[in-house]
């Protein structure tokens, strides 16, 4: 976790006060469970329930594990200090401690994953306002890097609205996948604790019993869970590099937002770098690196061994905590991106009017002229406005042997934008109103 | 594609063969289509119907293209040569090669997709069947390599058939997000391309239209397409290893099948190796490696940069015919696994007992041994077992300090396997009888 | 490996032909060794050299594989009908087949280096040649994509040179690295086999004996070679980037060459796209995929499993015929790079002089200015630029307060290119006459 | 980077207060040889130096950053706070923050392999004194988990020496390439700064100067010192999973040392887990997924984004704190790793003398024996032992057409196992008496 690109909501996740308070209700609710079954004294069971309020002290714990060498025991030592050791004595009864741990890890992910859905509602929102604002904001569109036909900024938005549409509901799917939790025992039998438990924890904690865990919940689960992460942040990388394009010097079609009153720039004022979109395309590349390691925790031995638990220790919060920042960044960044729709014409237009060579090209034989004789007519017009800055209509106006056969009005019309943005609302209608999926 | 892991029904959907009947279609689908729109003559569209059972010549298409430099104009021409070049000269009208490209690649990927989901239906069969046959085949559990506690092979097999069945139900997710086309023109504004014309190719094509598209489709679902991929074959290595596990020399749980007449290792009836599942473990990570690149490819510049198109060629085939053909190994190895049951239960026996400390422990202070004692008088019955080979159970009936709390009977009971079976027809109801996800 | 996407002579190093001919020289040169050793018959070590112009049937071979089921055995009893099964019989004698096999992909893998070495020295004479062309060849520096300073071609070419002279050194480590052959019998102790066979048959091999093996030579070796090749493969995606953003419209510095007999674009002469160096971004990715699973090919069970054999079938040849590829494609690029000077100067001053705003406020306080002041007068000249579109130079010899503290020349100094060059043949000398690493 | 997996000293490197303590180290020399340029006076540089003992106030830098939005310009506002706005007026001139900060990390980067370095020899100093304590301890070596033929456990320690001393050999040459740093100014030209200044600091911060900059040092540097920890990480999983496979259960060949008072398992002696190892192996995916984000790191845009910055953020300390944690924890495993010498002998001998079958029928057919025969013979008197449980040596010599052919005393030698050690002594001379690479 770099402090820097972490936010606090989704920090405190995967705090040590967290994950204590999520080990005490999980204690807590088995005890519960345990306590309907006649397997501990209710009583005992609603001791348990006087720590309650409290405010583990993640210190002491650590003190005890120094000693102990075991977190779960140490922490259930704690416990015990607050509700009394004869009370404390029946907690945990038939649990392992992975069983806690991996049904924690689970509430921590399934959390993270809310926060996570939320922040993809705030860049969608964005994406879908300026959508709109921009749905009719001609520019040209690039392939390769280099000017094909116009497109608008409004469609730029809406495909990454989808994309990012996508996203959310991968994540969702992600977030169901890892909703599970397991109260199984040593080997996960339930040799030695009945399988009730597992379902009371699991609807007190917004899970699912895991149909079959062993001495943990399996681990495709949370590989699935941060390969979407990494495609999501993938998607981050796809808008920021347009951003980040659009911003260069001889482009200048947009700008992340500099607040008037931020220092530094006014004796160069082309010097307005876009770093937070180059931050974005960065932080991409550090939430895609949790995919493969969680990728290889998926094999372990027999029942289980615990090299996935240091590989966690590190992606869980890592990945969560950047994905969010990045989403925030991003959500911002998109919500206050400067658009310049006078540049995005003088882009398009810069060699004046070759950009619709293509449909002269298709007007010419549609009006009967032959495809070779068509683009030879092309070719010599074009040639004057690549090589000598002529303006393509205007040489197009000028050529008989074109005019010959279309008309000044004809001519015109090729160069009509309209033609590319007629069918703008029934993209759009499609992409705000289906199914993202 | 490495052709000793390859199978010929996958490798033909990658054959330049499929490629240009796959063209074929989408071309005759939109001449349709136009013709219905009234922007190409009828009966030019009709006319392209006449090759419908051509079987296109790659070496000539391959002959043309060292001209043009231009594999979809190569093709247009080769098919022109089947249907006159007068006749075809409405073919491809206003489509880019991407809408043929993009649209191809997600027919071969969801006839992939196809193939796989029949392949996992395999595997989950096999598990299927496997876990039935020993639901109750008694093994020890091992966490850390280390035994724990008794569970049964047909847990074993039931857990890995609910790891596929998530595997094959994210696959038709997975399916299902690339199971669209785009015929949207040069940048996907459909200036030259009646949207009607993608819809229909879609139809018929068993694809849905993409809702906004730029030149191309959004390389997102496929980096989901892929990821998804790479988790199942995790999956497959997690099983892999469980067999090359139970394999090895100390342990011979179980042996990948050898047929009798095989030759070679008579002589040395101990040096039978799991080849196969080890093939798989590194299958896994061949297919797995695809993941990251489908990710690199998602940030193309502006409506498309072609950089996603070499590692496309790579991967597309390469992981789909891998994991086939990993799938179908796996099949045949689950299908004809041997298990040898007498040496689970000689394994679990190895320390006489010992495995039952815990719950002997359990017992003795659910008779009212102070935890400390109970302890004290576990450990000395266990380390006579651990040092000098003695028997547990026999040790703790021949102890008075612990007959003198529990009867002999009650000691027996602490040995009985059926206490740590009891659960699996439950477990079985979960897996078997419930949803995957 | 893609066809499209490889070259003859490295793809003949993984050719089937090729693997057998190198086995046959193994086991050749061992019955040598063995014969000196007086382990087996003269005759019989010099009956195997009859084989030695044979061009092996890789038909036949497949044939006797499909029975006997083991490579190694099939190419032995296929060279065995060339000498004669009685003169064969000593052939492999105390060898394992990991013995052959493990040598085999080394000596692949140092033949493949020798080509990639002589690619790589094909790129650095196009970067040396391109960068002393250009050396003065002034051109606007950026970072963020936003302008910043000058600098020049040569300079953008040298730095290239400088990084990939790096990568050619970490090669040819990597080609020492993996240029060792292991004939250690079957776990490497040479139980069967004297290490004289070894040492007689790496110095013929090219190698050098591995000092300790097991049944296979370790793989940490063969990560650090793919590692390197990914390395490599980053920068040929950094030069590629470099080139496409120089390509692309708005900047248009540099194009790819195109042939003028070229098809296609006259109509559209602004539609020249760098699709070879977007395809070298791709294929990076593909050559960078080769790097996680060699690296998890390293940790192999005991003295070995074969789980690493599948992972090398597929990245060996691929990685290396693709990176061979790239390098080749990558040298033409830079070689026949069409540079436009003038676009460079035109692009630099895009904002009339804007450029030098940070050498004016320099010379304005080195003139005595307070920092302020100076910020003051060279902020309120470049908004003229900016808004205006003014020429910042004339502005302030307008500008009667900065004219007060500097000179018409010293002005006119501040606007000198040859300030930014003055260094670059020492960078030259640094890059060019020194070791690379 | 996970607090339970750092030491100290790794950790101190990467703190704010290391990281201001190099800035203001590289800000001093600079100033140093401006003075002795003449570019700034004396007595400024030499003010400077008053900061000497300054520990910086991380607080009070964050604090000013805050509003700066420029860690460099706050660190300098910071400075001059220390040493007076008018001394401290010339510090940075000529520099850009870029100088400051990738020298930084180069010299953090150098600093950290010289601590891994020294990491690498308690690795080596350990794994060769168990080597030669252990050179004659006979175990089975193993094939695909299977038995194979004799080795001994001196032969594993000494191959893991030897592949560690590959990875330490590795290391300084990664740590050589990160050695550089660059005071080139905005763009690398030198423009503002001789070049003297660079070479000044270098030389006193323990580098050499950038041959050729930009805004930055090229990444492949780095990308080839993370590769190179990802390589060392697979080494260390290599290692770490022969001692899980050695400790499990079935197995006990060794087990990772547990303190005689350490708490918890003497109610269950055979549960002592390798939890060290397991973690091990998941830390070696932890430092591995540093590996392809640092190769995204080298194709920046044209002089330098700042894409590469937030991922240096992360893997830098991440990488290096967790290699020298796992470094440690495995010189602790090995040193103290408990052998059971025994346990090796009663595992060969499972299959009783078996694994001698191979040598058998050698010796057979050396004695005249057609292979056919030979092989009948072993067969016939394996086969016993694999399902009757005999002893295979005393089936041969109860064999009459094996002793018919074979006397005794030649039976008994082939289940001599100084037959596999006696070359032991030359392997150890080849891997600790030569160079490692």
């Amino acid at each position: 976790m770099i402090p820097r690109y972490a936010r606090p909501e989704m920090t405190a996740i995967w705090s040590p006060e967290t994950r204590f308070r999520i080990w005490f209700e999980i204690e807590a609710h088995a005890c519960d469970a345990q306590a309907d079954l006649g397997v501990i004294p209710r009583e005992n069971a609603e001791a348990v329930w006087k720590a309650k309020d409290v405010r583990f002290d993640v210190a002491r714990i650590d003190e005890i594990e120094a000693v102990t060498r075991h977190d779960v025991i140490a922490f259930l030592t704690h416990l015990a200090e607050h509700i009394g050791s004869d009370q404390a004595r029946f907690v945990h009864q038939g649990m392992t401690s992975s069983d806690v741990l991996d049904t924690t890890l689970n509430v921590q992910l399934v959390r993270a994953a809310d926060i996570l859905l939320a922040d993809m509602d705030k860049v969608l929102d964005a994406l879908k306002r300026r959508a709109h604002e921009h749905k009719d904001t001609v520019r040209i569109g690039r392939s390769h890097g280099i000017h094909a036909e116009p497109t608008t900024m409004g469609l730029t938005f809406a495909r990454f609205y989808a994309e990012m549409a996508r996203g959310r509901a991968r994540l969702e799917r992600a977030r169901h996948e890892v909703a599970t939790g397991a109260i199984s025992g040593a080997v996960g039998t339930f040799a030695n604790i009945d399988p009730a438990v597992e379902e009371h924890v699991c609807a007190r904690m917004g899970l699912r019993p895991e149909p079959i865990s062993t001495q943990i919940i399996p681990r495709d689960r949370h590989a699935m869970f941060f390969a979407t992460l990494g495609v999501i942040a993938s998607s981050i990388e796809n808008i920021a590099i347009e951003i980040r394009h659009m911003q260069r010097t001889e482009v200048l079609e947009a700008e992340e937002f500099f607040s008037p009153g931020q220092k530094g720039s006014s004796a160069m004022p082309h010097k307005r770098n876009p770093v937070l979109t180059e931050n974005l395309t960065g932080l991409a590349r550090l939430i895609r690196m949790a995919v493969i390691p969680a990728m290889e925790n998926v094999a372990l031995w027999h029942e289980r061994d615990i090299s996935h638990s240091s590989v966690e220790r590190g992606i869980a919060p890592d990945a969560t905590i950047t994905l969010d920042f990045a989403l925030n960044r991003l959500a911002g960044v998109i919500d206050k991106l400067v658009i310049y729709p006078e540049n995005m014409l003088a882009n398009m237009n810069r060699f004046k009017g070759l950009v619709m060579s293509q449909r002269v090209l298709l007007a010419l034989t549609q009006a009967g002229v032959s495809r070779e004789d068509a683009y030879r007519l092309v070719q010599r017009n074009a040639m004057k406005v690549w090589e000598e800055g002529k303006d393509f209509k205007q040489e197009l106006l000028a050529d008989p042997e074109v005019t010959s056969v279309l008309e000044p009005a004809r001519i015109e019309e090729q160069f009509d934008l309209g033609y590319h943005t007629r069918h703008v609302d029934r993209i759009f209608a499609r992409v705000f109103e289906s199914d993202p999926l």
